[in-house]
């Protein structure tokens, strides 16, 4: 297998290792033994653990870059109904499995923030632009009278995405869906009607 | 020094070492020796890491319900202010542990609950104790009339704790206050004016 074509499976494999595991107590052994790779050969595909984890985050963030561009930049939609569409798209990937992982950048955030500056300042970025995609499709929904022109915006982008990130762990937790159901009414039915 | 007063001071150095570090992460040696207590000795106060976990866990829970007996169940004040004083307490301890560490209970939901049903069930009793706390007091809101009717308390009481768990980790993430001012002017000024 070329070089590519080996690294891109051991970030593959790596991510649904650590979706669940965490990046810390997940082995660099135990990556390359699920990708077929050969032991200590590690080094060959990567600088460090860190020069992977940081792989990692731009794995997931084309990943999510994809369904940005086919939700949230809908032309076809309403800007609110873009919106909808994104967050239930994931919805749906959480139901098919059954309620586990939860946000990869959420989760690496809750780890790694106070440890390792490397990934706390990759990770600000990445939910940065995320931010700037939601705050672009609210400013749109304003401009077209679909929601209030008393919201803020960037607050608004702000708290919506925490919200969802802290819906995503009582759902790990409760190993229900209900917590993005209530995300879903209180964003959609209760603060963008304010 | 006493048995009992060796396993709370053991305890007591676990959590500062597992809030930041996580609890796979971090070895029982490791919090052994941040106690000064001779290695080896754990199972003598602890059937197991896991049973040291959910030890671990009340200790936690009862540092909640000292501040759910302090604010939340505060008689001398309105049902919105009592909600508003618990989470600004929180505040100020984040502010002073320079925006580091987050909610120990929605640490260890992220990091054990695809892992540890043994965590998972305990940590769930914990979040679903809190929520009535918050729900008992936002129906004492109502019936005071200080938030309208029209919202469902127990939806409420979950959105309210997904958020301030979501805001925290943004809050880790971006070594900065500010989602926690997001997320009192999202719940006290935008939500509960609906």
């Amino acid at each position: 297998m070329a070089k590519e074509a080996t690294k891109i499976k051991i970030i593959q494999k790596g991510a649904d290792l650590i979706h669940t595991g965490g990046f810390n107590n997940t082995g660099i052994n135990e990556i390359l033994e699920a990708a077929s790779v050969a032991k200590g050969s590690f080094y060959f595909y990567f600088k460090s653990k860190d020069d992977f984890g940081m792989q990692l985050i731009d794995y997931y963030l084309n990943y999510n870059r994809a369904k940005v561009e086919k939700y949230l930049n809908n032309p076809g939609l309403s800007p609110v109904q873009r919106l909808k569409d994104f967050f239930n798209d994931y919805k749906r990937y959480f139901l098919k499995a059954g309620c586990t992982r939860g946000c990869p950048f959420g989760n690496l955030s809750q780890e790694m923030s106070d440890t390792n500056e490397t990934f706390r300042k990759k990770l600000q970025k990445s939910f940065s632009e995320l931010e700037s995609s939601i705050k672009q499709c609210l400013a749109e929904a304003q401009k077209a009278k679909e929601i209030s022109r008393s919201l803020d915006v960037e607050i608004l982008s702000n708290f919506i995405i925490n919200s969802w990130e802290g819906s995503l762990i009582t759902m790990k937790l409760e190993k229900s869906i209900e917590p993005l159901n209530i995300f879903e009414h209180m964003v959609f039915d209760v603060i963008l009607k304010v």
